[in-house]
């Protein structure tokens, strides 16, 4: 007899497994008790889920959900785990992932105000508390939507519309003079991306040389600017960013800010990793002058320690940010003129939208913003200790001093001199750590040399793990065949 | 003594509270045991939440807990309710919820293979069966994403870069014929935003008018379509619709795809809404001629009941799916070539990216297609149940012929006549009958005319709660101060 679906009680049974089950594997996994990740190459993997499409409901219900949540368990990477040290997404917080079940089954919707009263009113709530932390007054305002990359693309979008006064929007780009956009060398693929998808293509994208520190120029700024107009091309803005996805450096904001305030260009920031330390005493200055901005993109699912996908889009505007999408649909949005401010999707690429104010919400209201800020501030001084015990050693050598939570360095053993081999060594190195199930990093290209990548996102991970990180690098150079 | 954030048996108590406090709701909810959306106007609302963010940890984490949830359950709208028949969002499998917390908890990411084995390998496995059901082969393939919305403007970023063989995206619209697209009086809002996002402005969408039951008249399409290149325009794309928002009609899918065939242009279906008759024996030849698409949208989050939001964007050959975005980024995808298709990145607007796939795939794994298809059948069923019902009434007047689970209809007092004052009628009596407690539908403009219009999301709503929702129209209307 198959279960209903619907029906409430194997909701409660599921419900309590799953919870069991989850929380054994979260004590597991902060333990660093399993392998951080699963090691099944991706072909061997598409071999367990390769059968069709299930037509009968399975026998034991109970039975089926264990055997999936198992497989899932097996086949994950655990970000909990205090050797996860790889790209910039964190292992979220417990509750924050229970607020979002919340937002699953109830399914509500903070796109039109009636879809989802209270998550309309939580992600206005967690709107103006982020603006408020930028520095922003009441004249600000944002929405949230799903992840960095469609973020930055809605603050794009708001500066294309600005800048060409609406006519892009109605009548497309192929009157007018060409738009080009100003961001480092260091600045997020999205960006590039936006600027094609928007219809300026990636060509328009002028790119800023960096410092020894990967942050944006300023000498190389003004003359950038100088040449696009005496070119005939319009800037469009200028992007500065708070947390560059390499070395997590911080752009100098406020310069750049008071530059675009001068010119009159939009000036926009990608905080996604690093707006997050406006929530941090000991850091926040790292984003002096944010508060310049005509728009920022902040991720809650980076380092305010929210499951995917949640990111802010503000505006110092609130008009900039309906001046991204002008548009109407009878069916959804023929309501009283009070309540437009209440209708979201009016300012969001998404109709239907999740609320994912949720999440961060509860987390907020039960731990508080200070707990929060501080995992932040335990990761960044993270990084500075372990870049400290970097530098002390003979056979590695540090990218750039750390200014977030992330850290580049390379191993460089005595034997190996060739730019080339040393840059396989990296490679080859950081697969073999990962294959031993303790770490998980990655690498990067920086100005043409290959880096190993670690980015401290577990509060959790301790001086003496990376150490460990440190000592199992050498040990996997060593059994390499072209090893010291 | 605040609580440890990553405390293993704090989620395990707060979750287990949670899930019972979900389970109780889930029992009041489906039985319309509590009103179906509450009733706060946005600005009362607003004001509950208006706190500053909480600095410190709340003393009682448990009954913190509690009273958020409690909070956000008072001020929703209820979807399981019966009385829901309002916008095209469904009731979520309780089970899909169970298995978005998975997602939610571990943070793996469908973006790069490592940082979500299973959940890469889940979503392939689910993108493998939705292109089976269009009728592909394995020449087709997809991804997930974060709405229909943005699964357009993926589908129609392919079409541009399609048609401009990748010009557009490197150097921009400014070069080349104007593009133009042609979709029907009745497609979603979200493919006009679409045009004007890409860059060709909203001014390049050519409306195709619809027949009497609102699909697509194919005498009108060969004739938009030579105007458009006599006026020396590119027709970059048609988009029939499978399931319209407003009435739920399917457009004659299988002539417009030979029509698009012969002449050589992008044939897009956002089959957001009606894609899932393909899992109703009884009703899949409504999307007959799916097939021969370029590229299909199908919502998770509608009519196959995942909560929001999953979209799969599937494309008849592969490559298309990598034509919409063609640029690399070093730290993300320096990986051997054979893995190139797991990293799904490389084909999606996300960067970060929720592994969604996994609530459906749990949800079919323990429940089979068969009894999703069947949910489906019986909402459909249901509304031609319900058209019958309305047409048997002298005061009540249907719009067109269900051909999904939505239904439109007006109410006709015999005391008005008046166009304008019949419009009022319709607007007044939905608001007095929402605010009854009882039901939740919505309105919607077709031809220039106000109309109630109830979508059947919810399989428990029976037709004796759609007699009632008729009496309580009849209702609300006699105590209107201009009733009849």
């Amino acid at each position: 007899m198959p279960t209903d679906p619907y029906n409430p009680e194997f909701f409660r049974r599921a419900g309590h497994q799953i919870v069991d089950d989850l929380a054994n594997y979260l004590e597991s996994a902060l333990a660093g008790a399993l392998p951080v990740i699963s090691l099944a190459a991706p072909s061997e993997l598409a071999r367990e889920y390769q059968d069709p499409i299930p037509l009968d409901a399975a026998p034991d219900a109970g039975a089926e959900v264990s055997r999936c949540l198992g497989q899932i368990l097996r086949e994950s990477i655990h970000l909990h785990h205090p050797g996860y040290v790889g790209h910039q997404v964190p292992p979220p917080l417990p509750l924050a992932a229970l607020g979002d079940l919340i937002s699953s089954l109830l399914n509500n919707s903070a796109a039109v105000f009636e879809m989802g009263p209270a998550g309309t009113a939580i992600e206005r709530q967690v709107i103006r508390w982020l603006c408020a932390a930028v520095g922003w007054d009441s004249a600000s305002d944002g929405v949230l939507t799903a992840g960095g990359s469609l973020g930055n693309l809605t603050a794009l979008l708001a500066a294309r519309n600005h800048a060409t006064q609406g006519s892009a929007w109605l009548e497309g780009l192929h009157a007018g003079p060409p738009l080009v956009l100003l961001v480092s060398d260091q600045a997020h693929y999205s960006l590039a991306r936006a600027a094609a998808i928007l219809g300026l293509g990636q060509d328009s994208v002028i790119t800023i040389p960096t410092d020894s520190r990967f942050r944006t120029d300023l000498t190389a700024l003004p003359d950038l600017y100088r040449r696009s107009v005496e070119e005939g091309k319009q800037v469009m803005a200028v992007v500065g960013t708070a947390g560059t996805t390499a070395t997590g450096s911080y752009d100098p904001l406020r310069e750049i800010g008071e530059f675009c305030g001068e010119k009159g260009i939009w000036f926009h920031v990608d905080g996604a990793h690093g707006a997050s330390a406006l929530f941090s005493e000991k850091y926040r200055s790292l984003a002096d002058g944010i508060e310049l901005a005509s728009s920022v993109v902040w991720d809650m699912h980076k380092m305010l320690f929210a499951p995917s996908l949640a990111t802010a889009v503000l505006f110092r505007r609130r008009e900039d940010n309906y001046g991204a999408f002008s548009q109407e649909a009878n069916y959804l949005f023929a309501r009283r003129p009070e309540e437009a401010d209440f209708d979201l999707a009016l300012r969001t690429v998404e109709c239907t939208k999740r609320t994912s104010g949720i999440m961060l919400w509860l987390a907020l209201r039960v731990h508080g913003v200070q707990a929060i800020g501080e995992m932040l501030t335990r990761t960044f001084d993270l990084a500075r200790a372990f870049a400290n015990l970097v530098k002390m050693q003979p056979d590695f050598e540090l990218a750039t001093e750390p200014q977030s939570n992330i850290l580049c360095f390379r191993h460089l053993p005595p034997s190996l001199n060739d730019p080339a081999q040393l840059d396989a060594h990296q490679r080859q190195v950081r697969r073999k750590v990962v294959a031993g199930g303790r770490y998980f990093l990655v690498q990067t290209v920086l100005r043409g040399k290959v880096y190993l990548r670690t980015t401290l996102m577990n509060p959790r991970t301790t001086i003496g793990d990376l150490e460990g990180l440190l000592a199992a690098i050498r040990t996997a150079a060593s059994s390499l065949p072209a090893g010291p």
